[in-house]
Parts: structure tokens; C-alpha cells; sequence
């Protein structure tokens, strides 16, 4: 094991952050512009770009304070966003911009790596290169929901299919410190995904992992009980915990709905007259549903339980969504995610060798 | 085994559809009115109602002509909301409203029974009376999922949980007999649900199901592959499969997350007098909107793979949902759903084991 990033960190002035300037279906050209806004925002940011420098070095000619900024590391690779994880492992190993934006991270010349590539090359790469935590199996995605209450994190939303009792119970530690950075909250609130179907079978590491929490009694988080996919948008804890599968399929879900009843309400506006002039009226109204559903402004998956934090943006966002990727990952940065996750690890399993005091227990 | 059904009903001149009158969170107050609703618009239905008589009866009094197309059978006993699968066969079985409404379909005196009563009790009950078909190891509950281009078919929704290969070819080939009725079609397309990320472990079962499907070639569905979570708003294919955890999280999801935006469009709607007012001249796209989203007009979960069919209405539905779920099993009893369902078992057992000429494939 490696001495904790956070140390190196801390002594810098800045937020380092790597970017993978190729990475997206337009890479640098909304990489660069997006960097440059979460720099006005965020001005205490250095970043590392890697990519190849005859695209990238004019594109910042236009952002002189980024180029101040930044450093650019010329790449000559660049991970295809339609690249198979195994290929683009044995082609971008070493020297691709992703590779290296990553790399990084694992070298201390970076706090935080952020690449909008393809999420089977970025997650195989960052498994790689990073490897998993001490008493991690597994690495989850961790995206963050909009809910009628404001946002909630929910993990595994699709870096491994299946998960036992173990890894539901890491993934809810590892969503727990990132609630506490996201929400600015001691004790979040953390829920296990099931379904309301009583006694059918195949439920067991759900139920398991239910249990242990409950009885961990952490100091760290608020076991909360299980939720069901409709609480989700509800809003009803701070952290979901599923694992990959279910967790893929609901996120897409939910994208997908919201994209079917924007396309309902759009044919419906258009249609008469009355409709359109009504449109019109209420146009600020509509404008302020758009921005709330906007997903540029939720951009970033974070890759939890690894050596290091690596930020997944869309890859079809564009300078704006990337901004708020990159401004993600200077929060989760700043405020020492990686720390914070190795404190709670710590705790939880000091805790399952030297039972604590049940009397503050959990409900 | 028992002869199908079929052939009784077929006799008859109407289609007798058994009722679980107290089953929903309104009971007999919502089911009397669903039912008369439903014979307004399907005149050629003949009803045994099954439920307590002195809350039947008086209910019926209002509608001389449901009364006059049903059989009221006393039953002293009905299964709450809230009670468990295993309770509820322990105090429902032979006697409750909701086994004797399955039951009719067992012994033949029923073509289809409708409840609106709790789903893990109507499946245990359902199981338990009428069993799985010869084939088919576990039952699937199948829902009508609104979609861009209209509806499509989702299976398992919460029955089992997890599925191996050949059980989501079973799915598939339910879900194919089921919308060969719903969708008046030949040759419904079927994708399996999956996610996006490649070389994930665990897919095996659904990267099987999917080659055999394709290998076998079937005359009743096309296989198109896999589809992703975004895919089911977008209606890509007639029938979407997946087992029963990710196909309920997907369909709870997708329900959060229509209320979601529902109130995000209320909210925004009456932040202003501009808005309130434009709200008023597009009230007819809102209405319009919203009966597009109205989830009474697809209520009904299909439980397939058993030796009858069972519709499950939503416990908290009005008599209009409950009409619609009335007037689903009218339709699948009507054009002998349980007959396709067996057709198409046969033809793919049969085609097991003599290969059919490939030149027709799939793609």
C-alpha cells in the first residue's frame, strides 16, 4: 500500500487535477472550455491535461488564464470512446491521455483524475492502474440523483454485476463518505435497494447486508432500512446502495423517462395554438423545469473504492456539464474523500473486532 | 395436468372473469364500480364476484346490469394489504375471497381471475392453486409499460428474483404470446434487458438467453438483441425481458420518476402569475399530458407461466384502473392467451430438439 495521496495534497496550495483531454464524443474541445469554466468558479485548481498537444495547445490559446493554469503532457494515444475495456487496456496502457490522466493520480502529481471516455476503458484502467483499497473487493460508480429534496448518491450504478453482503456494506461506506462531502452532513442516511415483493427468493445478501449494518451501529452513516425504486426520485436518504446491475438499470430508467415525458410535454405544447401561447406565458416556468432536470448539472460518476479518485463525465456533455464534472471532483478533492474513506473503513472494521456500546444504537 | 381451459371457455358465450371484490386498499368499493365500468364496454362478460355479501351485495344494488351478468359467492374471509405471502395462504387458502377467485379459474369455472389484492399474496396463492405450466419452472408478472411509440411488455416485474438462461427465454416466449393478443401482431420483437458496460462479470445468463434465442429462430418473436435501461421509454421493442429485482426496480423507477417531474411541473407552474395563467391556456395539453401519463389507463400485471391467467390490479386504484385491469384480462381471455402461450412452448420444445432450416433466421 501506497502513503495516502491526501498528505501530498494538503501541502499544495491548489487542487491538482488531471484531465483526460481526449476523452468524450468531442474531447478536447469541450474539455478545454469546460476546464476554463470550473476555473473561473474554482480558481485555486492546477491542472494536468494529457492529450495530444496539437489539438489541445491551440484550443487553450482562446483560455489564457487555464493555460496559466495548466500543464499539458502530449499523449499520442487516445482511448476510442467505442474501445472494448481488454483493447483499450492493450493499446492505451502506459500512454494514453486516459491512461496517464489516471496514472496521476497513483503518482501524487494529481489529487483527482477526470476523463468524459468510455466507461468500460476507464474503469478497467483505473482498476488497473489504482487497484482496490485495502478491504475492498470491489469498486462501485457512484452517480449523483436528483430527488424532490435536492440530490442523493447512488452506488453501484454499474461498475460490477451481482454484489454479496460484504460489498454492499463497502459500497454503503464508501457512499457514506461521499454524502458527508456532497451534503456537508456528519451522518448520512443510507438505504439498501430492494423490492417490495415479500419472501421471494435470492434476497439473502440484501437482507444480509441489512442486518450487519444495522448492527454495526456506525458512527459514520444512518442505516435506514431498504427503499424501493420509487423512493429514489423521492429523495428519502442521502446514499442508495445496489449493486451494479439493478443500479445500472435504474439510473438508465430514469434518464429514459424523464427524456419520454419531456418528448410527451413538448408534443403536447405544440399542438394547438392555446397550447403555445400558454407555452410562451409560462415559458420562465418551463425554463426553470428544464434547468432542474438538466443533467449537465448532476455530470459525474465518481469511481468509489479505489486508490485514488477518478470522475466519470458524460460522454456526450458539453462544456458546461464538464465544468460541473470537474468542479465535482475539486469538492470531493478539497475536502478529502480519500481520507475521509479510509477513516470509516477503519472504524467499521476496528468495530467487527471490538463491538461498541448498542445503547446510541441505530433505529 | 389439466385440459386447458380454453376449451371450456370457448363453449361459453361470454367471458367469465372471476373477482376478488375486497381486494385493493378500497376493497368492494372499488371493484363493484371497476367491473360495471368494465361491462359497459365489454357487454359479452359474465362475472362470479367473490367477497363478503353484505358488502357486495348493497354495492351491486347500484349496478342492476353488472348484477344481473355476476354470481355473488360469499366469502368470510379476505387477505389484507399488509399481510404476508405465507399468512395469507396460511388464512386465506381455500376460503378467502382471493384463493376462491383463483380457484374458478382452476376448476374451470373462470377464464381469467382479477385482484386487486397485495401482489406477494396473490402470487403465493396464484402458485400454490393453479402451479407452474409443464416447461416452465417459475411464473413471471408481466406489465404494460407506456412507451414513445405506444406500449410495450416488461418481464419478470417482481415474481422471482434472479433467472437463469433458460428462464428468460421462458419470459421471453410468455412475454411474445402476450403481445401477439395486446399488440395485435405476428411476430412481436423481444430485447433483454442489460447494461451498457462491457466485460462486466455476472452476464453470462443474459448473453446465453440471448444466443439461444437467436439460434432458436423462433416463428413466434423476433430477437433484437439487448436494450438498455433508457430503451424501455423509448418503446425499441414490443417485449423487454429481465429477471424480477432489475425488471422491479426498473418499473418502480420509472413510476418515482413520472411523479417526480409531475411535481417539479406543478410546483413550477404556480411560482408565478405568468405561469399560472399559461398553465390555464395550455390546461388542454396538461389534461392531455397527463392521461398520457395516467397510470389507471395500463393497469393490470399479467402473472404468466401458470396453468390460468391471474391480473393483478394496483391496490390503490380507482374503479376506472380497475376497469382497465377488468378489461385486460377480458382481452387475453377473449383471444386465448393461455392456447398461444402453449403453442409457442410446444413449437419451441419441439424445435429443441429438430433444428429448423436456418435460412429465415433472425437477424
Amino acid at each position: 500500500m501506497r502513503a495516502p495521496i491526501q498528505k501530498t495534497r494538503t501541502m499544495a496550495q491548489t487542487v491538482r487535477i488531471s484531465l483526460d483531454a481526449m476523452g468524450g464524443d468531442r474531447g478536447a474541445e469541450v474539455v478545454v472550455p469546460g476546464a476554463a469554466l470550473a476555473l473561473e468558479r474554482r480558481p485555486d485548481i492546477s491542472f494536468s491535461i494529457y492529450g495530444n498537444s496539437d489539438i489541445v495547445a491551440p484550443l487553450l490559446q482562446a483560455h489564457p488564464r487555464l493555460r496559466e493554469a495548466s500543464t499539458l503532457h502530449h499523449c499520442e494515444v487516445s482511448v476510442a470512446m467505442d474501445a472494448k475495456p481488454s483493447q483499450a487496456l492493450r493499446q492505451g496502457r502506459w500512454k494514453s491521455s486516459m491512461w496517464r490522466s489516471i496514472e496521476a493520480v497513483k503518482t501524487g502529481h494529481a489529487d483527482v483524475a477526470v476523463s468524459a471516455g468510455n466507461t468500460g476503458a476507464l474503469m478497467a484502467m483505473s482498476k488497473f492502474c489504482l487497484r482496490t483499497m485495502a478491504n475492498i473487493e470491489r469498486p462501485a460508480i457512484a452517480a449523483i440523483w436528483p430527488t424532490m429534496r435536492g440530490e442523493s448518491i447512488v452506488l453501484d450504478v454499474g461498475a460490477t454485476i451481482g454484489a454479496d453482503a460484504q460489498q454492499l456494506i463497502d459500497f454503503a461506506l464508501l457512499g457514506g463518505a461521499m454524502a458527508r462531502i456532497l451534503f456537508s452532513i456528519e451522518r448520512p442516511t443510507v438505504g439498501l435497494l430492494n423490492i417490495g415483493v415479500e419472501e421471494v427468493k435470492g434476497l439473502e445478501e440484501v437482507r444480509t447486508a441489512g442486518r450487519l449494518l444495522r448492527e454495526a451501529n456506525l458512527r459514520s452513516l444512518t442505516y435506514a432500512g431498504f427503499v424501493e425504486g420509487d423512493d429514489l426520485g423521492k429523495g428519502v436518504v442521502d446514499v442508495v446502495v445496489t449493486e451494479g446491475f439493478a443500479g445500472n438499470i435504474a439510473l438508465k430508467t430514469a434518464e429514459g423517462t424523464a427524456r419520454q415525458i419531456g418528448s410527451y410535454l413538448r408534443s403536447a405544447m405544440n399542438r394547438t395554438w392555446r397550447a403555445k401561447l400558454g407555452y410562451l406565458l409560462a415559458k420562465d416556468a418551463f425554463d426553470r423545469l428544464r434547468e432542474k432536470m438538466d443533467p449537465r448539472k448532476v455530470n459525474g460518476g465518481v469511481f468509489l473504492g479505489l486508490n485514488g479518485i477518478v470522475i466519470k463525465s458524460h460522454g456526450g456533455t458539453d462544456a458546461e456539464g464538464f465544468a460541473a464534472a470537474v468542479e465535482l471532483a475539486y469538492d470531493m478533492a478539497r475536502n478529502d474523500l480519500m481520507n475521509k474513506i479510509s477513516q470509516d473503513l477503519k472504524s467499521y472494521h476496528r468495530g467487527r473486532f471490538e463491538p461498541r456500546d448498542g445503547s446510541e444504537g441505530d433505529k
